[in-house]
């Protein structure tokens, strides 16, 4: 079964719970705007959202790195890499980012 | 009239826009996990919605140091530290997000 | 005098200090690696580096703003414009590195 | 033995180059900073010490994720998942720097 190895699936609900939470965040910017508050007060808000956000993403990049990652290695050393490969690519956009 | 002083109100309907799409974003991640979806997708995903953010937070400050801060400088040196001084504190936020 | 507008030279010398002990870390650093210590000790020093120079740019940024922005300001709302316009800059580098 | 787990030795010379070029950049801002250079100009050198600094560090990390991580993974899950959240830190801590 192919989504054996999606490892975030025991945690589903939790994603969804956040991620809900993190568009509630984004519709209360957009009402922020709309009636024009304090830019100060709405940057607050976006950097709150900024960080939910940055901790989806480490958490979903953990259980990746330790479900496919490691699953991938002891298939082989070549399936290894190319999965950290893969995984780099990400990280270095979440380090940019 | 209060408003005045809040610069981003000639971009009000572009700053909706984008948080509306902001909002679709974090609709469709919902929709990725919903669906079990490649983790590094979802990642790719994130970290698109993650430099959407920061792009209106840098506009926002932009307007923000452009009306509020140059306004309070202009009215005396205090007024223009105390407006620097709460700008700072949200930059901070911003460079460590 | 065009010195009286930087505004970090009261603080020179703490910021010299600064710079001499990352100096110092870019150092110890090379130690590390000559010594082959374990990779995720050196990550752990880089990123204690990486936050003692955001530490550098935040207050550099902090006293430009609080010095060369609020005078500019006061001299007209297009010289106010052009420096907040060039900090701006600055802040997107330092946000997006 | 030991060393032989530790991926960056290939490079070894590579990242010596790099840290003795970071070092040099962190003189030169002394150098900035005693001269009393235009503010502007120091963000902008410390934001590009900080992106070699963030490439070493990327580095430093496929590497070892690479070696340490794929190893692990082979020698035993468990062996493998200690490896994994021992990264993943590493990586938070990036991220949030």
């Amino acid at each position: 079964m192919e989504h054996a190895q999606h490892g975030y699936i025991g945690n589903k609900d939790d994603y969804l719970k956040r991620l809900r939470r993190i568009e509630g965040q984004a519709r209360g910017l957009q009402r922020m705007v709309e009636e024009e508050s304090y830019c100060i007060d709405i940057l607050t808000q976006v950097s709150a959202m900024t960080k939910a956000l940055q901790a989806v993403s480490l958490g979903l990049l953990s259980e990746h790195m330790n479900h496919c990652v490691v699953n991938a290695a002891q298939e082989s050393d070549a399936a290894g890499q190319e999965k950290v490969d893969e995984a780099m690519q990400a990280i270095a956009r979440l380090v940019r980012s």
